[in-house]
């Protein structure tokens, strides 16, 4: 009988879904790499073959994260039958509904290795930071454009708004997860947009 | 020669604090029962004298770590020679300036076990929970008195206002954490004050 021969990039794709499922819920330490294997059905020699180590598996990860995330902040960022201060709407409301489905668990893989590796390591901090200011930076386009219709207040820069706008949304998920509730995303969506950006 | 009779109480303190600096830095799952016992110099039997588990080990730490915040938190926002504004400033400025003296690094014990943790122990997510919501409530308590004196708009909730601070002000540590600058505080400091609470 044949074995079945599984493609490459599957195997590595496999791992890496696995190993984001398993990070996301208990954190990097938590994580081990029998466990990954298990769930994923791959054998330990093809992790190490596509893998140098857990922090570069780590790393692949935030990157797959990233790739999928930033596609669907883009894609709501950049949807002209809205307008800027709509779209930043539709951003957090899209998060929420995310969260909530989820039972308010999980959270965002981004914040949740921030908290957890950012003093253990500094590779992963590298590449956390990395893809916080992306994420804010297109925010700030946005913020940017709402500015110059004039439906965004200017008196603060779209920087500095997209700073306190992203870190204050981190904080929202990460009192979400705690409480299990979200109080504090709709604490958010309200106190933003009434009284910051406008 | 007679040996050294350590009291009691001094054993269990010494655990607790070389268990609170090594989860403020490592997190939860990447603290050792036995790095614990190294730093503090005191045999397995007598961590197993106090702490039936690992989990109970962290709330006695969440506890401790909790009461010394409280006392600062409400020692600052009590101060009746300052305006509720003032006070409120005058904390996080204090938590900037410890968070800042750190190098940007540990951040919260609260925030780092509630990203890490609240998944994964439903004791631990409880303890962190009740510990957010004093902090919250005694901001909503200043920014009540603030309301009152019309120092602060009174436009929101006292309660919603003190969750959005709150809030804010940890994913501004998380950002801080990670970036390793305490920009994400700064503008957390600029735009509550300026956009928010006035």
């Amino acid at each position: 009988m044949a074995t079945q021969v599984v493609p490459k990039l599957e195997t590595k794709a496999a791992l890496i879904k696995a190993g984001l499922e398993l990070m996301l819920t208990k954190g990097y330490s938590n994580t081990g790499i029998q466990e990954v294997l298990n769930v994923s059905n791959v054998p330990k020699g093809s992790f190490y073959h596509y893998f140098g180590s857990k922090e570069e598996f780590a790393v692949a990860i935030i990157h797959f994260f990233d790739q999928s995330y930033t596609a669907d902040l883009q894609q709501i960022l950049s949807n002209r039958k809205r307008s800027p201060i709509e779209r930043l709407h539709d951003y957090v409301e899209h998060s929420k509904a995310k969260l909530v489905e989820e039972g308010c668990s999980k959270g965002c893989l981004i914040g949740n290795l921030s908290q957890e590796m950012a003093d253990q390591s500094e590779v992963l901090r590298k590449e956390l930071c990395l893809v916080m200011n992306k994420w804010r930076d297109l925010i700030a386009e946005c913020i940017e454009e709402g500015q110059k219709i004039k439906e965004i207040d200017s008196g603060t820069s779209p920087h500095k708004l997209a700073e306190f706008f992203s870190a204050a949304w981190s904080g929202a998920v990460m009192r979400a997860k705690t409480v299990k509730n979200s109080e504090s995303l709709d604490t958010f969506i309200e106190l933003i947009f009434n009284n910051v950006l406008i």
